[in-house]
């Protein structure tokens, strides 16, 4: 039989045995969803990845500790309070939500895992954040319309979501699905986000951290917004081990291949739903002498402001690509680099050629476009992507207050 | 006699032996000033500080070379042009614009620096420059108008210029001046800017050069716009030796002092017009481990899109600063993080205090102001200067078309 990977319906409670709700308790003065609840009816192994940012928030520190012990059986998540900047009363807090969210849920508070998004430096309004808990933990379902998805958003315009069936060999199938928030302080190295990924999957804990770890690196860290790395980011997995087992080997190879698909899926929907972003551009560097270097290239291109411009303003001024690489930090001739946008090419040798300006303007103009970049340097490759800069930005960050 | 350093008026040429002049030779279809020429009657110690930009643009290959033997009497640079990405072609028609000068003013062509700024990947319209070195070449003068500082704009509104007049002792005094351009691809490690500094010191050339560079580090690397990197970026030091002599010890010292005034000035101006901006912001980190990492944190907040639009909107959002502090990679505890704007306290031991947020956004609606960073965890410090970020920007950019 063959090996398959398929997006289904459904959202976070897709794999086997994970309920989940979002309600609003009142943190968010919008009366919309501002706490998350997912609960796994079976303590799963859990992995995650943090902020590299020094200044991190209560939730991430405690969450820090929960994935170090390995199991984890529910995620409680707020937005509009970051409780980041909160000081002693910040890991209280955190520490509450926690022990209030294992009470309600008849479980271990040593498995809960917390995060948070929002406004930096305010307290917590934890009578309502409680209050909300106890709500949540009684209405946790199977829940398709996926609220915890709604939830989790901050300035983000739509919910993030995707779910996969995935078929390893007759009687051995899992099922792995995530959500996630971001739209601004997106950059390298996990900015203002929070992803969420459960599956059903039966896989031991490191084997699940060095999935996650190579998955985060290929998707999360290669997505720019605004180059601001945020005190909150994280990404966990939960795998609850319902379905097949993942040993070593080809079923390891796929296991990170459709996890792969949720992270990038999700990283790409933050992209695109960047603070007044309204395209998306996918930048392919490959001919690099490394990994790192294809990595370094590719995530400058995409974060340029100038070149992010260029990409609102439709306007092929290929300039601006050749100078982000350049500054890079990547090791290439400048005389050999070639650049594509789509199938047309637009520098060759390092050199602008003679291309038609109006049709690559027309390309440009479309919601998603393809940059290709050969540092003809080597075999190594990577993939980032970046969102045009609008002055939706600049009203969306000028205008969001303390 | 106490030694002294006074502002005076005039530029460029206020230095003995120095002439100018700006014209419009035809490349800016706007009919505005796009070449300009720096004369030096006497043969000048010549220092120089390029980009870092692995892409460098044909000029600044050939001005290193020049840099590099250590003398110069004349610098010709044009706008609207960037003579980057260009090729063989490229270089032929900086050294053209070096032969056509020297030619034109009877010196040698090992003599003349050349500086191209404006787009990227366009030929140059080399029967114009040409046209216009003649011309030029035949007016320079002691310009009190300064037409050189108005010829080396692109996006810039308004035209960068200092000049200083240095009483060491009894007849031992010595002027310096200043031009510069730059308004957007402005970060670190000099982007796209030029910078002409003149002066009448006599100054071995070895000094001349650690001076430069020690003076750049302490201002036009503490700027940012938008932190884009150009292909362009270079800053001349001449000093032709016509006035007093400056060895080590004392003179040297206050020459540093005089040369970091005439760079502060030209970089703050050049933040002030950074495309779309409206107001500057001053980032005083103290406390810090190192220089390396007092720079870092400087760099990092000036830098931070986020805090920018803070800035624009006169929104005191401290966690946008503290998270910029956070992931600059400077080594502090954030328990014992200090933020101050002018004089008030916001941030003490990590955790924002109760301030007065109006009081704070009034600061913030000026055209200035200062954030006093202490990081608490050493003795070193530095400063950086940035600008907010605004609508204007974004339409500059995505509508400055090749």
């Amino acid at each position: 039989m063959k090996q398959k990977i398929k997006v289904v319906e459904g959202g976070i409670c897709v794999p086997e045995g994970f309920l989940s709700t979002g309600i609003h308790c009142g943190i968010k003065k919008s009366k919309k969803k501002d706490l998350a609840l997912i609960y796994s009816m079976y303590l799963a192994k859990v992995a995650g990845v943090f902020t590299k940012n020094k200044v991190k928030a209560a939730p991430v520190i405690l969450s820090q500790r929960t994935v170090k012990r390995g199991k984890a059986q529910a995620i409680v998540i707020n937005s509009g309070n970051a409780n980041a900047c909160t000081g002693k009363k910040g890991v209280e807090d955190a520490a509450l939500m926690a022990s209030e969210t294992a009470k309600s849920l008849r479980i271990e508070k040593e498995h809960v895992l917390v995060a948070s998004t929002g406004i930096i430096g305010l307290p917590m309004p934890m009578n309502k954040i409680i209050h909300g808990i106890w709500s949540a933990s009684r209405m946790v379902k199977k829940d398709t319309a996926c609220s915890a998805a709604e939830a989790i958003l901050t300035t983000d315009l739509r919910k993030k979501e995707i779910a996969l069936e995935v078929v390893l060999g007759k009687n051995a199938r899992f099922k792995i699905a995530g959500i996630a928030k971001g739209s601004g302080m997106i950059c390298p190295n996990m900015a203002t986000m929070i992803g969420v990924i459960t599956t059903d999957a039966d896989i031991d804990q490191k084997l699940l951290q060095a999935a996650l770890s190579e998955a985060v690196e290929d998707s999360f860290n290669m997505i720019t917004v605004d180059n601001d790395m945020s005190t909150n980011d994280c990404v966990f997995a939960l795998a609850n081990g319902r379905a097949c087992r993942i040993t070593g080997g080809q079923t390891y190879k796929i296991f990170v291949e459709a996890l792969k698909q949720v992270c990038v899926h999700l990283a790409k929907e933050i992209v695109r739903d960047g603070e007044g972003a309204k395209k998306l551009f996918e930048v392919n560097v490959k001919g690099a002498k490394s990994v790192q270097d294809a990595r370094s290239a590719a995530k400058s291109i995409a974060g340029s402001s100038l070149v992010k411009c260029a990409v609102y303003g439709a306007d092929p001024n290929i300039g601006r690509v050749l100078a982000a690489a350049g500054y890079s930090g990547a090791d290439f001739d400048p005389g050999k680099i070639e650049v594509k946008l789509e199938k047309m090419l637009l520098v060759k040798k390092g050199l602008p050629v003679k291309f038609d300006a109006p049709a690559a303007s027309n390309l440009m103009k479309k919601e998603q476009m393809v940059f290709t970049v050969n540092l003809n340097n080597g075999k190594h490759c990577a993939t980032a992507w970046g969102c045009d800069m609008t002055e939706g930005y600049i009203v969306i960050n000028a205008k969001y207050h303390t």
